[in-house]
This record gives structure tokens, C-alpha cells and sequence, in this order.
């Protein structure tokens, strides 16, 4: 291959969107042309001008910022091969075979990231990012030089050696399974093979994971994300990057214990415990791998890579571990490093020499998601103080910039999901999703899911009839908390304020405290000291967490917020600044970025340059455990109040009408028994320590 | 590590039997010194002075050659350490555990290579040559660091980073079938476990095999030649290097087809043969081990490498490869080089973890038995022209020397071994195996196995009736041949001369050819005209191989011979001269090396170093083709003469009385039609060409 030349009378050439450019003598092939400049453009013939894999589509106009203008001119006209390729497979116009065209001029080509092939219908994106390209597994088309009695090579030896030559991949690992099947295929398509390489970490050894006879076009890989609850898997092309086929499922551990100290327990209880959890999250996956290549129309065997990421006790009973370690102190992973193992080894559904990769976990409450989210979002990639939050019965909490990352989990428990709260539901029809209250009035209004109006508007009664009002989902219960605060029902301390029963009859008496009556019908829906205290506790966890780590960076505000995870997909980030789950912050800088653990692993699919950036980002976060942490149960006992103690929400203020605060405020509010209080409190402080 | 010191006044250290020497400051670990040497000396407890792996020698005296004056007041005296262990293990009279004992003074240093631990049972040696050990599989025990809540690390990880630290193995891969089983191994001998590790070529990455409890201090590897007829297989410590059971038996596979051609063809014929035959082989080398482990008192589980040679065909059916490739033009083997596989995807009963590599392959008939017993003999490493041959159904003939290595198969056919001649029969008692003709007489003298008298001594008459006189086995058909030769009773071009029955009962008349009668009993035992033929054509084969790559390699003589198999070790080089299998020689350079394949994989288990010697040796091993040799059928053709017409055999002609050449000798004898002669021969030559 020829070097990008010095001589400044030779073409520019720029390659979109990586931007990489250099200089070209005329007659330059535009794909070594890009190898030269790292950017990565799919081939899997060789530049046999068959698997039309190279497609690349040159920008006409003139580019002042880069000096150059591009024309197709500048590139050279089809020839035969490639003519050929348009007629029998046909190229869509614009498009080039970049290893059949040459440079002749100054060029911006673009490199597309939606080369289809045999018309693969693309359903859905595991996200909307374009993801640069350099999958640890490659298909490599040879052709092999046939048997000489002169030189004895074997011909798998043969086979090695044009790998070597035609594509740089010396001295590849071949698994015995397929010693028997080398001369079959070899012989089948005339000593034309393709061959699946997995090269991932650069001192590895290449290995041979699959021959096929002749050009084969296809390679897939899976990307996962194993969560307590759901498991979500994507089907991507590794030769275009696109996502052909999505599918999700519930996690059928949950017949075993709803959260995962329940999982824990049940295995720590059941000699076989372990062995069906891993039986059931396994056979779950291979469920979706089915529904994704039926949806995508992929054949199983093209499966050759998957990643994995899962929180630390689904990462180790997917993998076959025990996790009783990781319920206890010290909460010892049994590995915590990256894992490298094979679909065969795990018993999932993909060719025989599938390779399977799970991200690193940060620490034993820390998981592969964690680390995903972290690689997806990229706190550690920019300038900016990026606070990445995932809620779920854990908080995994990671906030960092390019100098320095801490993690941390901070137990928040199941209220924030909607569990331990009286009128608590999963998301489903019928359940309440948008509260609004009316701060003279105290009148409520609300909407309903399945619904598009809200309760005072006309046709919601028919909804109702129709859905019911059935209970209140996660998201909503932040938001009524939330408005309740801001209409004064509750004060800062989290006490429903029964004196305002006078007022309103939505104040009723509840034993020794008050409720908010949401909705009088049935069932009866109301918000109970029991379940604002619940939201203040899980709150105050994980603000507590945030803080803490905050306090470890040194900095009193962040930059830049986001919320994964299904719970931050639907929460209201202005409500969510109410209560004061998180911190000040530019409302505008509060994203939900869905599950940007899936995104991390599809990167980590795509491009084996993410998993060695991943690795290193994990080596250096510093895990930060809260149960350690002395002035943990400080800042937890802070950051009860509403929003919090320390922190005066400026920002916030702008939004929204905070009410004015308390001279002495204090945690323990008049309404309820000092006592009791400080017991659930303390409580609370020790499952925080774990 | 301190390296060796320059410094002329620090003592001198010189390690036995490498003859490895530095010079080390006083106080210098022993057990160092021979690393910075590059001393292989076994450890497995890293110089805790527990595992006793370490054990040297001081040999006392002056040794003038080296300059040394040793004494054991030149090490330091046995610390506390050194002192327990030998109280809890014993420690044999005059050895020190060289990780505790220090440098004082200059030393001479044996390394014994038997350095037994348990007291366990020696059997026999795969062959009594010093083999200095580098094993593929190391044991390596660490104690492992506890789980730390503020430096989150999986325990597999710190296990890691100790190995690294410790053992400078770094970065080690782990299956994931370990993962599952690392926290209860580490916890159950508090955080110290002895690993295995399985490093070979450099390059790799050293890979976990398996992880015990504790101090773990065995660890044993298999060296197997599979033969087309028998399967020797010798139990190997690791530790020690030496040989702790050997078991054989006979080749399974003989009930589908006695030679490999017939193998081949029953896979051919038969579509679930291939598998069959797999499923035999593995079985029976399965049976060795449990064998040899019984025998040697050895748990499977500590059997963590293994080393397989064998011809081509027994090669490929063994890893599971169909051989159908292997029966015709142009022979191309399946894989050639050296194959890496794992015990458990060979079935073979062992360690979960164990390893297995497979010799390389030289050619499509030289196989990884031929490439091991050139690793074994070594003409390689030598100055002197070296001819290695190995006689079987087919000949493989290597020759060469450091300069250059030729080799070749030559189809001998089954003669030698006794089949296709009229009285011959396998070795077993009553067989023929010694025979003498007197010149004068023609009258024979023989001894059969399993006597240890002449059978015209006293006393052999009651053992013939005891044991019968059965047939003549293989080894003694080259004798009985060649005394008939010398006798005078065939002729240069081995026609039986008809004229000698006017003067001897022996000659008897057999239709138009005529017949030495060796034994007049039951069965009645002659040596045919056609049983002379079979011979003929049978040694006009490979001496014609051995002519051709003489020539290759432009020698008229070669300066050493070496016999290797069971043939080799029973036949008299002596004969094997007389009759032409091999070029004239000192008769002294002449040697039987048994089962040198044997001897070559033990090379290969013990000493990843010979691995590396031999793969890069068969590359630049010459394959020469005999079929695509135009020549070679002249040379056959010229073979067929005793001796030979082309090889005067000076060197012999001390040895033996060698009948007076004729002036005109003709390969078509007078006493034998020519047109049948001739269509023999063809048929012999067509088979050479393949």
C-alpha cells in the first residue's frame, strides 16, 4: 500500500464523516486510500469488486473550509468489474466499489454507514448515532492455491497463508472443530473461500471462527443488555453497522425474586438455584436471538460476535457464577475485568465459532451496564462534568470528566419503580402518568397511560370507563410528590401538612397522619405520609450518592446530566430537580438517554477500539462505596428534606415556583412520631452501608 | 533478578548437566542464578520452600577444566525453612532446595533430573536421554490478595495480578468454564492457589488451564505415538521429567483394514467409517491412559498436556479429519503444521484444561511420527550426513544434516513385516527369528522365540515341541534372505539357483521356481522364489528412496544410520546391509533407536523449546515426491540386485564373506519367466509412482 504522499501537487483527498484526510498520487485506489488514513471501509472479497461491501459516494461541490473541490471527474470511471457488479447486483446511483475506483483529483467521499446488501429491511436503531466501524470479527474472501506434491503445505496451512498475504492476518488460531471441515470446503466453490476472523485485542493471536465456501456476504453479531427486569437485545450487521432487528423480553429470573438481593437469597437457599437462573436468563436470550433473526431474516449460523452487559449479579449468573459473594461484604465479583468467552460455551443460539464479550464491571454494585452507559454517553471522553445516572433498585451513579471518573451505587430501593408505595403500579394502561396540582386549590389533574387527555378535560371519563384509573405508575409518583411540594401540601421536612384538611377534602386523616386523595374512585387512590416518605428516602440515597461523589471531584455543580434507563426515559427531569433527586443543573443539560447501556454494547460490537477504551476508562474510575463512607449517613440525613438541605437550586428556580423555605428546617417534621421516624431512618442508613 | 556479575572477584557458579556458568554475588539466590542462566530448574511454590521442586546438588571436588574449587561450605546452611521441609517432606542426603540456599563461594551445581516427590513409583524411561525441560504447562502457586471494598477488583483479577507479579505471567486468558469455580478454590486454603498455566509458542498469550486449592505438586503431560498397528503412549511428570508409566497396545482400527490404504478405502466405503474409526483410536489411547495412570498412581485430573505423533492417515483420523485426500493424487493433507487442540474436544480423559499438540506433518506420506523421530535423532543438529529411516508399510527415509534435510515415503509394502511371504507370520514364540545357512551344507540352524537355544543345540528339540516352529517373523526374513545369499543359494539378482538340489535336500522344486526348505516339520517352512521377489521388490523400494535423496543431496555415502520402529530393532544391520536396504556404512554407525517418534513427542512435551526446533525444521525439511521423480524408477529397477548393482559396499565387505559378483548381472533371472517377472515389477514401480 502506498503511503498518504508529501507532495503537495498530489490530490486531497477527505474522507465524511470521519473527516481523516492526505494527500494521494493519481491512480491511487480510493480503498487503500482509506486504509492509509484509518478509516474503516467494509470489504470482505478483497477488492474482487463481488461483495459490494466498499461502497463509498463521493460529495460534489466545492469545500473552502478544506480547500478542495470534489467532482466526480476526480474519480475514476467504472470499469468492466465493476460494471459488472452494478448489473448483477445492482448499485445505487452515486455509489462507487471504493476498491475498484482511483483517485484523479481532489475527492470528498463520503463513507455511508447504510451499505445494504440483498435489500435487508433495517427495522430500528439501537440508537441514532452513527457508530465508526472495526468489528473484532471480519469476513476475509481468499482464494487458496491448490495442492502441490512439490511443496506439501496442508491445505489449511495454504488457506493461512493467503489470509497472511491478501489481508495481514498472520499465523491465525484454527479451533480443532474445524480441522474435519477445511478440505470439503475448500474444494466446493474451487478453492474460493470466506473466511470469519476474530482479531480483538492486539496482542491476541487472530483466530479462524468460520469457513464458508465461495463469497459468503453476511456476518451479524448480537448486542445485549441483561437487566434484572428486561433483557434487550439488538441483531446488527457487522458489514454495514445497521441495527436489522430489535427484541426484548422480560427477565424470567423474576419467578426467582422480583430484585436481586431476592435472587441472591434464593441461591444462597437452593443447591440448584444458580444453575436454573443461569438456565432461565440463557434461554431467554436464545428466545430473542430467535425473534430477531426470524424479524431480520438472519440465519443463526451468521451470528458470529455478541456482547453482553448486565448489572454484577445478572453478569455473573449469565456467565454460570455464584453470586452469593455479591451480597455481602465485601461484595467480591468473581472477575471484574472484561470477559472473553464463546456462544458455545454459553449455550446461545449463533455459528459454532461465536465469540461472546461482556464488558468490564466497575465494582461489585457497579456493573457492565454501568460501564456501558459510561462508554455510550462518554463522560470520559470530554471537558464538561457529566453526571450519568441510572435509577433502578439500585442507583449506579457515575460522574466524571476527561481528567477523573468516580462511580458509586447508592441503594434507593424499589420505591422509584413504583414498589412500597400504597397506590404503586407498574406502567400498564390505566395507570396515572402526569399529575398536576392546583396550588390554591389544591385540585388535582392527571392523565392516564392509554389516554390522551387529562382528567378534567371532556372524553376522559370515557377513557376511564374504558382503561380504568388503576394506580400510580414509577414516573407519576416522583411527579405527585413533587407537586405536592410545590402546592405546599407537603413542607420541606416531607410532612403532609394535616392542617390543610380544613381547606380541602383532599386532605384525610390516616391514622396518626395525613393522605392526598389523588383520585376517589376505585380503587381509591391516594398518596400516604408511608409513601412520600418512601420517595424521600429512595431520593435522598441517591442524592446522597451524587453528592458524595461530587464531594470527591471537588465541585459544587455539575455540567451536564443523564438520566438511562427506562425510569429516566419517562420522569420529568424539571420534577426530578424538584424533589431533588439530582442537582442544580440547565434544564436544557438534563437528557434521558434510554438505554445507553444498549448503545454502549452495540459500540462495543461495532468497534473493538471501544472495548480497549472501555477497559482503560474502568482500570482508572475510582469506585467510591458508599457503605465505607463515613459521611454517608450525613449527607443522606441532609438530603431528606425537599428539595435538599445543601443545595439551593438556582438554576431550578427559574423553572418553577419553589415555595419559600423554612428558617429551621428539620428533618424530623412535627407530623409524625420522632421515634419512628429516626428508626426507618436509620434503617434505611444501614442498608446504605450495605 | 540480578543479572550475572562481570565482577572477576564474585564466585563462579556452574550449573550441571547444561554446563551453563556465571558469576554471581555472594548471598545470590541458587535457584536465581540458574534462571539468570537460563537453567531450567522446576519451582512450584514460587521459593516459598515448600513444594521441593527445586532441588539441586553441590557436586564437591576441584573441577580444573572450569577453574572451580566446590565445596558445600560455598552455599549458604540450611535456614529455618529449608529445615521444615525437610522434616515434613524429607529431603534426600546431600540436596538443598535451591530457593533457599544462597551463593557463598564458587559451586558446581547439579541439576538432577529425577527429582522425586511423593516417592513415586519409576517405571521406565521413554529412552534414556536427559531431556532438559521448558514445559508448555506450568504450576505456578500464589496467594492471592482478599477482596478490598475500596479497590474493587474481581477475584480472578487479583488472581491475575499476582501471577503477573510473581511469575511474570501476564495478561493470562481464562476459560470460561473456570469462572464459576475461582471464589470457593480461593477461599478454601485462604487466598492461596496453585495454577496452571499453559504457555507455548512465545507469541501467545499464556492461557489459565486449571486452579487448585493450596499448594497443587503434580502435574503430568502424555507423550503417544499412534501407529498404524500400535499405540504406545508414556506418562510424563512435568515436574521432574521423568517417565512414570508407558503402556501400548495394538491399534484398534486393524479390525477396519490391516494397512492404511485399506483404512482409507473403508472410509471411502463406508460414510460412517471416518467416525468409527475417530471413536476407535481415541477410545484406545483412553485405555492407555487409564492404564498408565493406574500404573504410575496418577490422578487423570493432573494430566494438564499431551503430545501426539503419527503418519498422516493415523493423524487425520485422530483429530477427526476424513483421510480420503490422503489415497490419492496429490495426497494433500487437511492441516500440515502443528495443531494446537484441547483434550476435552478430543474426548481424551485428562484435565478439563488439558492441552494437546500435534507434531507437524512433513508431507502427505512423512508424517508427525517422521518429523518426531527426526526431532529425536537430530540430523539437524549435526555436522554428519544422518539417514533416518523408519520401515513399515511405507518407508520414511529422512536424511540430511545441519545444512540441509531431505525426506521421502517409499511403499515398501508389508514384506518386511512378514506379510505376503509364504511361512511369514507376526513375532510370537515359536517364530523364526534367527537363522544361519552354512556355504558349504546349505544346511540352516535357526532359533525360535521364545528359546534361547540354536536348533542345533541340545535341549532346542523340547523346546520346539513345547512351542512348535511355527513361521518366520519378520526380522528374521531379511536374515534368512540374506544368508541365502550369502550362502550362494541366490543369485546377485535373487533368482533361487535350481542346480544346488543335485547337491542339497534343502532345494526342493516348487512348480517352475524352486524353493530353500528351512524347516521339514508342521507346518513345513521354505523360503520361496516369490517370498525372495517380495523381499526384493520390498528393500529395491527403499533403498531406491534412500538413492534418490542421496542424490538430491549430492553423497555417495552417508556417515551414520539410524533404524527407528520395531523393525529396526529386531533386524541385524548387519543383514540389512547384505541385502541392500541400506547404503554401505560403518557397520558401527549402524544403530537401532527404537521407538524414536516416541522418543521425539516426549522431547516435544517436556521441552516447548523442541517444538519450535521441529516446526521450523519441517519447513525447511525438502519433500521430495518419489512418484514425480522420473528417475526413481531406474534407481528401483537397479535396486533390485543383491546388494545393489549402483553401492559396492566397501565397508561391509569386512564384515561379511560377500559372494564374488558376476560380470553381467541381470535383474531377469534365468530360473523365472521373464514376462511375469516383469509385470511384478511394473505393478512395484507403478505403486512407488502412486
Amino acid at each position: 500500500m502506498k503511503p498518504p504522499s508529501p507532495d503537495p501537487k498530489d490530490p486531497l483527498v477527505l474522507f465524511m464523516p470521519s473527516g481523516k484526510r492526505g494527500r494521494f498520487p493519481v491512480g491511487t485506489n480510493v480503498l487503500e486510500a482509506a486504509r492509509q488514513l484509518g478509516v474503516y471501509v467494509e470489504s470482505v472479497c478483497g477488492g474482487r469488486a463481488t461483495c459490494g461491501r466498499c461502497q463509498v459516494e463521493v460529495q460534489e461541490g466545492s469545500f473552502a473550509k478544506h480547500g478542495i473541490v470534489s467532482s466526480c471527474d476526480h474519480i475514476s470511471a467504472k470499469g468492466p468489474k465493476e460494471e459488472r457488479y452494478g448489473q448483477v447486483r445492482g448499485l445505487p446511483e452515486g455509489r462507487r466499489l471504493s476498491c475498484s475506483a482511483t483517485v484523479q483529483g481532489d475527492l470528498v467521499v463520503d463513507v455511508p454507514q447504510d451499505t445494504v446488501i440483498n435489500a435487508q429491511v433495517v427495522r430500528k436503531a439501537a440508537s441514532d448515532r452513527v457508530i465508526e466501524r472495526n468489528p473484532a470479527v471480519r469476513l476475509c474472501y481468499v482464494e487458496v492455491d491448490e495442492p502441490d506434491m512439490h511443496k506439501p503445505l496442508g491445505d489449511l496451512d495454504r488457506l493461512k497463508a493467503v489470509l497472511a498475504s491478501d489481508w495481514g492476518v498472520k499465523d491465525a488460531l484454527v479451533p480443532q472443530r474445524l480441522l474435519p471441515q477445511v478440505q470439503k470446503i475448500l474444494r466446493k466453490e474451487s478453492w474460493g473461500v470466506t473466511v470469519a476472523v476474530h482479531r480483538d485485542e492486539d496482542d491476541a493471536r487472530p483466530e479462524i471462527l468460520a469457513i464458508w465456501p465461495g463469497l459468503h456476504n453476511e456476518a451479524y453479531g448480537l448486542a445485549c443488555d441483561i437487566g434484572s427486569t428486561t433483557i434487550a437485545l439488538h441483531l446488527v450487521s457487522l458489514l454495514s453497522g445497521r441495527v436489522v432487528a430489535s427484541a426484548g423480553t422480560s427477565n424470567p429470573q423474576i419467578r426467582f425474586g422480583e430484585d436481586l438481593m431476592s435472587r441472591v437469597s434464593y441461591v444462597m437457599m437452593n443447591p440448584d438455584g444458580r444453575e436454573a437462573m443461569t438456565a432461565a436468563v440463557r434461554e431467554a436470550v436464545n428466545g430473542l436471538i430467535d425473534k430477531a433473526c426470524a424479524e431480520g431474516g438472519v440465519s443463526q449460523t451468521d451470528i458470529l460476535d455478541a456482547v453482553f452487559v448486565a448489572n454484577p449479579i445478572m453478569h455473573h449468573l449469565f456467565l454460570g457464577i455464584d453470586p452469593t459473594e455479591l451480597g455481602q461484604a465485601p461484595f467480591a465479583l468473581a472477575v471484574s475485568g472484561a470477559v472473553h468467552a464463546t456462544a458455545a460455551e454459553l449455550g446461545l443460539k449463533a455459528n459454532e465459532g461465536a465469540r461472546v464479550y461482556l464488558l468490564p464491571c466497575i465494582a461489585g454494585h457497579v456493573g457492565a451496564d454501568a460501564a456501558a452507559a459510561t462508554l455510550s454517553e462518554g463522560p470520559h471522553r470530554q471537558e464538561r462534568m457529566m453526571l450519568l445516572v441510572d435509577v433502578g433498585t439500585n442507583a449506579e451513579i457515575v460522574l466524571g470528566n476527561r481528567e477523573r471518573v468516580v462511580a458509586a451505587s447508592s441503594p434507593t430501593g424499589p420505591a422509584f419503580e413504583g414498589a412500597e408505595i400504597s397506590s404503586g403500579q407498574r406502567a400498564a394502561p390505566g395507570a396515572i402518568e402526569r399529575v398536576r396540582i392546583d396550588a390554591q386549590t389544591l385540585e388535582p389533574r392527571f392523565r392516564i397511560i392509554g389516554s390522551e387527555k387529562w382528567s378534567d378535560e371532556d372524553g376522559f371519563a370515557q377513557d376511564a370507563a374504558r382503561l380504568g384509573v388503576t394506580g400510580i405508575c414509577g414516573s407519576a409518583i416522583i411527579e405527585v410528590v413533587a407537586e405536592m411540594f410545590l402546592a405546599g401540601i407537603i413542607s420541606e421536612d416531607g410532612v403532609v401538612d394535616g392542617a390543610l384538611a380544613q381547606r380541602s377534602a383532599r386532605i384525610v386523616a390516616n391514622g396518626r397522619t395525613f393522605s392526598y386523595l389523588l383520585h376517589d374512585g376505585s380503587p381509591r387512590i391516594a398518596v400516604t405520609q408511608n409513601d412520600v416518605r418512601a420517595i424521600q428516602l429512595a431520593k435522598a440515597a441517591l442524592y446522597a450518592g451524587i453528592r458524595l461523589l461530587m464531594e470527591k471531584q471537588g465541585v459544587a455543580q455539575v455540567d451536564t446530566i443523564r438520566f438511562a434507563g427506562a425510569f429516566g426515559s419517562f420522569i420529568d427531569p424539571k420534577y426530578a430537580m424538584v424533589l431533588g433527586l439530582i442537582p442544580d443543573c440547565d434544564l436544557a443539560e438534563v437528557k434521558a438517554v434510554g438505554n445507553a447501556a444498549g448503545t454502549g454494547a452495540t459500540m462495543a460490537l461495532l468497534n473493538r477500539d471501544h472495548r480497549r477504551e472501555i477497559e482503560a476508562t474502568v482500570k482508572r474510575i475510582e469506585k467510591i462505596e458508599t457503605a465505607l463512607e463515613p459521611h454517608f449517613q450525613q449527607l443522606f440525613v441532609d438530603a431528606m428534606a425537599l428539595p435538599n438541605k445543601v443545595d439551593p437550586f438556582p438554576k431550578l428556580a427559574g423553572a418553577v415556583r419553589l415555595p419559600p423555605r423554612k428558617a429551621t428546617a428539620d428533618a424530623a417534621g412535627p407530623g409524625e412520631a420522632g421515634p419512628r421516624r429516626r428508626s426507618r431512618e436509620e434503617r434505611m442508613a444501614r442498608r446504605a452501608r450495605g
